[in-house]
């Protein structure tokens, strides 16, 4: 088992923490995308664990870190398998929310991305790659669940979802570069891309799109309807 | 090359049986899928190689066994390539058989969540851990095959899909513990995984189903028709 | 990090600069994909980035080399984003060529292929497996681009597509176990896989394709046809 290269009791609780709450906010999302679908009980379980852990074991594979801490840890399963079980029998509590998938998707997007970005800052790789793995992390889960049900991912359907992320990866591995108090770091990451999705989801805000005119097109969906 | 920790002979050879029968099965079934397509005689080896080794690669991927069997041993290859001619070749005798693409994809199943489990306890991780891997390599074929076919996931869409993956994990994680003969509990929980995906397909056997009044609702189409 | 097994200077430096052609190739191929689909500046990045890079990193998780290279050398990243800028920002212009699509995605197979081939080679595996592994990598630039916009991958739908990439692989496993010098195989394998891909695109070669009479079929459209 590879050994965080900083063994900092703050920075090894904090990663834990946050890579615990993405774990649980990305398996609801999966699981009420689940239940949204009228899958049994165990597909619905399924999607929660898939759409929680794959960011985090492609990560993990990633900087080697094997084998990943979601299949090493029991938490990871006890937590999406608990939002899995939330989702099933709990459903209509969580359609009271306004966009409960997306915007659940979208702190699991900002919780993974600091977490991500920590771990690679963590495993020495350089602030640029890890500002990238961080990324990668957060827009794993999505890709996982949507991959799975059979749709474009939504880091290419929804506006400002890549770039949130990059945004909040970039400003963790910015503040390690300047020194600045892990807490505040990610603190300020996670809430900047998390801002950064509602305002997409709430207010529309959106980034330019791609078009040629008299080139053929098929446009991707991409209204962030859920 | 990392070296199982149980230098057990009996055991390495049922796991290279269990996986080898696990690809051909599930080489099959993807072969199948394939040749229903219309694919090109390569189209048919691709898929059927996909399938067959996709949840065993994962599976050495996730717990560190790097190059992965199925890459290292040309029996895998080899096998994946077989199957894959029978199916271009000989489709129709395969076609007389009721549902055989849901048949070898359940004969694959049970073979791998068993061979998956066991080669996560040679490697050294818990029980609980080693059924988890059992139940993703056993998961993992079908997933593959699906997803290149661009369709929802077996997993996903057939009844007592995970859940006859992980009984059957279960069972052979259990009788570690208990210290049972190996050959008994990789008996007992391939038929277990094996017996409880035919009573879905030929019986109708289910779980519950996800279902919150007044949610939005975009079923899968979970016939479990294939 | 795991050292090259033949420290030879012209061996690294024709793997790095295939690796790099390949990826600028289909990272422009993924562009225009997403340019196609109206995704917004970022998620045509973001294709570009995944059709680029997933099969060199596949590539290398596979084979031990932990972190991946396009992870850990930010030129593979400067590429991708500059070709994904370029598909967004110009897009009319790529359009202008027949089929850009599919052409630019023809040098990436075998450009990936060639150089996966080489590596695995390097790193010590089997010439049938080094092959073997070429040819994964050649495909998975494509199969991660055409899955994350929900469709059947290319190497399943269009005609010569993994036969190309094999036999691109092939020539170059072949001419290392007849110590044929390193340019010759590689530009052997490269021409002969873009070849038989332009046969394909352009003059309607083709394999033959599945069919079992009585038997139910759902055809992909084979029609090749972006």
């Amino acid at each position: 088992m590879i050994e965080l290269q900083a063994p900092d009791e703050l920075l090894r609780s904090l990663v834990l923490i946050l890579d615990l709450s993405g774990t649980f906010a990305f398996a609801l999302s999966g699981g009420m995308a689940g239940v949204r679908r009228r899958l049994d009980i165990f597909g619905v379980l399924v999607l929660a664990f898939a759409a929680s852990t794959f960011g985090g074991i492609t990560r993990d594979l990633l900087i080697g870190a094997v084998p990943p801490a979601a299949l090493k840890d029991w938490r990871y399963l006890g937590v999406s398998v608990a939002a899995g079980l939330i989702c099933f029998f709990w459903s209509a509590l969580i359609e009271k929310l306004r966009n409960p998938v997306r915007m659940l998707d979208a702190m699991g997007l900002a919780l993974f991305a600091v977490a991500g970005t920590e771990k690679a800052l963590a495993f020495g790789l350089s602030p640029l790659m890890a500002a990238l793995l961080g990324m990668l992390t957060g827009i794993g889960g999505g890709v996982a669940r949507d991959v799975l049900l059979a749709e474009v991912p939504a880091v290419l359907r929804a506006d400002l979802y890549a770039v949130a992320a990059l945004a909040g990866a970039a400003i963790v591995a910015g503040g390690h570069i300047l020194h600045l108090p892990i807490i505040v770091t990610a603190c300020g990451g996670g809430f900047v891309c998390f801002g950064l999705r509602m305002m997409a989801i709430r207010c529309g805000w959106r980034l330019p799109v791609a078009g040629a005119r008299g080139a053929p097109a098929s446009p991707v969906d991409g209204d962030d309807t859920r």
